[in-house]
Order: structure tokens, then sequence, then C-alpha cells
């Protein structure tokens, strides 16, 4: 059920958090490779998000949420449950302010994603995604210690921070003088989504929206038919962490249904197959769901022929060994 | 011997030289990591020239080079005999201009760098650097074919077109509001180094300007004591391949010994030290010369607690296999 007294989420709440994040954050590149395109046929601009702060577009909307906090709120601490990179990005926000941060992970995250949260002194807790619900072990944390959750996705505040990626690719986009056909996002909650989507939209209402999801898992895209937040086949596994949450978020599929967006699927191969792509061509260290929207157009899941298309590589957190998978190399 | 009626470098040339390449060449972004900046406890700045067109900074002096051609010359082709990087700068700044080329490298460069070169449609000749002269080599080619040689380095026009690279970084230094204390460039021939400096220094005179080198083969270094063009120990092997040329050239010499230019070495295993740093914390991909001037400030070679430096990260053409053994994967 939508509350009802919460304003709709639109592109002035994400103009909001540029203005405030704009000191904090890195300005991504808008980066694309002559080899790439003639592979395709097309031409591919890929929004270099791996590069923000912690690795991935996270930092924003956690940043932007903690900056919307009371002193006293922050002083008491946030938590916040993550797969790794939501977890990185308020651990750095909540650093930068001197808050305290407490993040609940799953005994699978990968380890370059654990450490990351320690490095800037979280206390990372642990819980088993096969026996624990994650909504419990937070609660409780949130209830014991007094502090605030920063949700990863579903909430406008954190939806309008990870839209910023949108605007800088559309202000991007206008000053390469380049008019994108289609956009592809990757997408496991949808705040990404829904906040590139509102950003990308307002300044070029004729773009294709794609969210890229892995193969079989395209909770999202099931959840835009039924008009519900669906949930994934929890005996699924893929190399794809970063999109493997067990559902999408309420606020972002509402937002993303006043869009004609369409899902993409990708396999695991197809991913590895964008890393390698990614670190050949664009010299970036993308993590399995930060190569899936570019993963998705070198699979030639949409036709990009004598197009352009703009992909988010949202994150590059990945173990070394995974990454030299990736690339052949094993 | 210096020819007299040749003008002295400077950055004039190097402005010029930005006029012409400004629509042609990526504005590579200055990154950070709070991660490497706690490490050192101070501030490092990465200008990721790895994601330049080409994946190294070379594309600029090839291309500011094929700029000053007439059309007849360009007509006639370009040569130019490369470890990897210049091969692929001239192959794409010909490949632009409809101009054909042929690249001279050792049998011993990396796949991937002769991939490359091919991919712009260079024909690659190859040579055996144990055995014959590359000059030679090129020379008969460009005697048979009529073709204009683009060197790597020797060359005021190459100089100027790599200078770009310290031009934008000066200006990033800038519009950060933030003085280098010091700024370390990566060294083989010069042509990198002699350009960064004399843009940097224009800009900020008391940076201490610091050429990185293989260790054991530091031969600009050598070149600054002696004043004259030294060649390097043709024994000795290095996995920077990058910067593994035979012998600095004349005039990047006599541009850097205006400064009070310093040289610093890395051993090959602090060089891949560097790689898994960039990796891990900047998600960027570095080849291993282009990985040496990070590598010398976390291998402690300066003092940068409480400072601020300035270091290129020249390039990332790097074959996978070599990657994976630098994150310790193999």
């Amino acid at each position: 059920m939508e509350s009802t007294t919460e304003k709709p989420f639109g592109v002035h709440d994400i103009r909001e958090a540029a203005a405030r994040l704009t000191a904090y954050v890195v300005r991504t590149p808008l980066l694309s490779s002559p080899v790439l395109d003639a592979e395709v046929g097309g031409r591919i601009l890929i929004k270099a998000e791996c590069l923000q702060i912690t690795g991935s577009f996270k930092f924003r909307g956690a940043l932007n949420t903690l900056l919307s906090l009371t002193s006293k709120e922050c002083a008491s601490g946030v938590a916040a449950y993550s797969a790794g990179n939501h977890g990185q990005g308020v651990a750095a926000a909540a650093a930068m302010f001197g808050c305290p941060s407490v993040i609940v992970m799953p005994d699978t995250a990968p380890r370059i994603k654990v450490e990351g949260c320690r490095w800037w002194g979280a206390e990372v807790v642990f819980y088993d995604p096969r026996r624990q619900d994650r909504d419990q072990v937070i609660g409780a944390i949130a209830r014991e210690r007094g502090t605030v959750v920063i949700p990863p996705f579903d909430d406008h505040r954190v939806m309008a921070g990870q839209g910023t990626v949108g605007l800088e690719l559309a202000e991007q986009l206008a000053e390469k003088g380049v008019r994108p056909d289609a956009v592809l996002v990757p997408c496991s909650g949808g705040g990404l989504s829904a906040g590139v989507t509102a950003a990308v939209v307002a300044r070029y209402p004729d773009a294709a929206i794609h969210v890229v999801e892995p193969a079989g898992m395209a909770k999202m895209a099931r959840s835009l038919v039924t008009g519900r937040p669906e949930a994934r086949d929890p005996r699924r596994v893929t190399i794809m962490d970063g999109l493997s949450g067990p559902r999408v978020g309420r606020r972002p599929l509402t937002a993303l249904r006043a869009y004609a967006v369409c899902g993409l699927e990708v396999t695991d191969e197809e991913a590895m197959r964008g890393m390698a792509a990614a670190f050949a061509h664009l010299k970036l260290v993308l993590e399995p769901a930060g190569a899936a929207a570019l993963a998705a157009v070198l699979a030639d899941r949409i036709d990009v022929r004598d197009r352009t298309v703009a992909v988010i590589a949202s994150g590059g957190n990945v173990d070394p060994s995974v990454f030299a998978r990736a690339l052949g190399v094993t």
C-alpha cells in the first residue's frame, strides 16, 4: 500500500540531493571504447560509477540519507543491512560525519566488501541468509542500540541519492551533444533504477529505459507486470551478488511504474564477459553486478546498431579470484 | 648535440597541443582513495591516464604529431616503433584521419598491445630486439614506403602532446584547490616526463618532480647526472615493458635538465603491488609501467606524510595473466 502522506518521488528530490552531495561525491566519468562501439555497431557510453568513493553508487544514497538526520540521530549511530556495497556506502558516509555504524551482512558476502565496511570503522554483524531474517536481525540491533536504520533502496532519500548518477549522466550526455536512445541500469531492490530513470527521463523523455537483472531472477521485471513488489526465487544463486537481494522495494517500484521500463536478463557467463570487456577496453574493474548493464548490450539483449546507449557500470568491488576467473585466468 | 635551429621546448608547445587535441582526447579524471591516503598518511591524487583512448597517454603525442603533417605526408602513411603503447597511439591517430600505419614491435610485446595496433588497422612488423636494431628496421621501411616516422619520445611535437597530461593535471589540481608537493611520472624515453614537468612547473614552480624507473634500469636518472642520453643495461629484464626502452631521448633530457628532477626506482614486485592497490582501491586496470609512480609512493620511496602528491597512472594495457599474477591469483 502506498502511504497517502508521502509525496511522490520525482526529479526535484534528485536535484536537491545533487546540491547536497556535490561536495562529497566523485562526478564519475562517462567513458567509451572504439573497440566496443565497433563490436556492436553502435555507440556505448559507460557511466563509470565503480570510480565512486567506496567503489559503488551506494555511497550517494547513504550519504543523502545521513545528511537528512538530526545531529542527535547521527550521534546515536546508524545501521544498515547489505550484501556489501550499501554497507560500505553507509559506513563511509557515517565515518565522514563521526557517526558510529553497524552493518548486518550475509555470511556469504565477498571478503572485499566486508573489509571495506570494517576499514571505515563499521561494526560488521553477520547473519545466515538461509536461516535468519535480516529484517529481524537489524530490527533487534536498532531497538537495542537506538540506531537509525538506513534502508538500502526503499526510501526516497536513498533513491534520490542514487538518482544523482542519472542526473550526472544526463548532463554529461548533453555536454557531448548526444541524445541516448536507451539507458540500461542494473537492478536489484530498484533504488538506482528508480533514481536514474526519473533523472534521465526528465531530460530525455524518449529514451528507452531498461533494468538489467540476473537471468531467472528478474524480480523487478515481474513486479512491473504484477504491480506488486515481488520476491526472487530464494534457491537460485548468481555471481552477481549485488543483484541478489530477496525483494524489490515498494517505493522504487511505484516510481518505476510511472515510466515505460523494460526488463532485460543476463547470465553469470555474460556478466563475466562484460567484466572482461571492461578490463580489456575500458581499463575499469567491474564487479559482476556492475558489469550487468554492459553485458546486456554486448550479449545483444537490445538492438544497438546505429544507436546510442548509456549503461551504468554501478560498482567494482570484486574479489581477485572472481575477477581472474572472469578474465579466463584460473 | 643540441640542434641550434630548434627552438627550446616549453609550456607554450603544450598549450598549443592542448588546443589541437581537446576535441579528440579524454580529459582523464584525477582520482583518489581514502584507503591509500590513510595508508601513506598523506594525500595521493592519481591521474588515470589508463582511461585514455588506446589505454595510455601515448595517443596524445601521436595525434599531436600526426596533426602536424601535410595531407600528402598523411596519405603516404606513418610508421612507428614501439613496445606497444606508442604503436597503439599512432595506429589510432592514423586511423582517425584515414592514414595508413605500420608499427614495428619487438616480438616480446604483450599480446594485448599487438592486437590493439592491429585492431586500429595498422600493419605490425616484428623484430628481434636481441639481434636486430629497431632504428635500422624502421629506417628501411620508411625508405621503402616513403612513410613518415613518428618517434616515440625524442620529438617536441610528441613531448608537447604527452605534456597535455600535465596541463590537465595542473588544471584539475587548481580546480580542487590543491597545491602538489610532489609529482611522480613513470619514465622511459622521457617524453611524458618532460612534457608533464614543463606543464606542472609552469603552474606550480615549487612542486618536486620525480621520474620513476625500473630498479637497476634508471637510465634517465643517470642521464640527468652525466648530461648525456644514457642507455640501459640490455641484459636486464623488467615486467614494466612500457619502461624498458633502450635509451632516453636527447630532447626530453635537454628539457628535463632545466628543472630539479629527481629519480626514483621501483622493483617489479613493487609495481605489481601498485597494480593490486589500483585494482582494490581505485577500480583501475593498470599495466606494470602504468603503476610505477603509484608504486613508488606506496613503497615509501618518498616521504608523503602530511603532503599531497600527484602520480601519473600512464597506461592499462596488460595481459590478463600478468594482471592475475599481480593480484596474487595464478
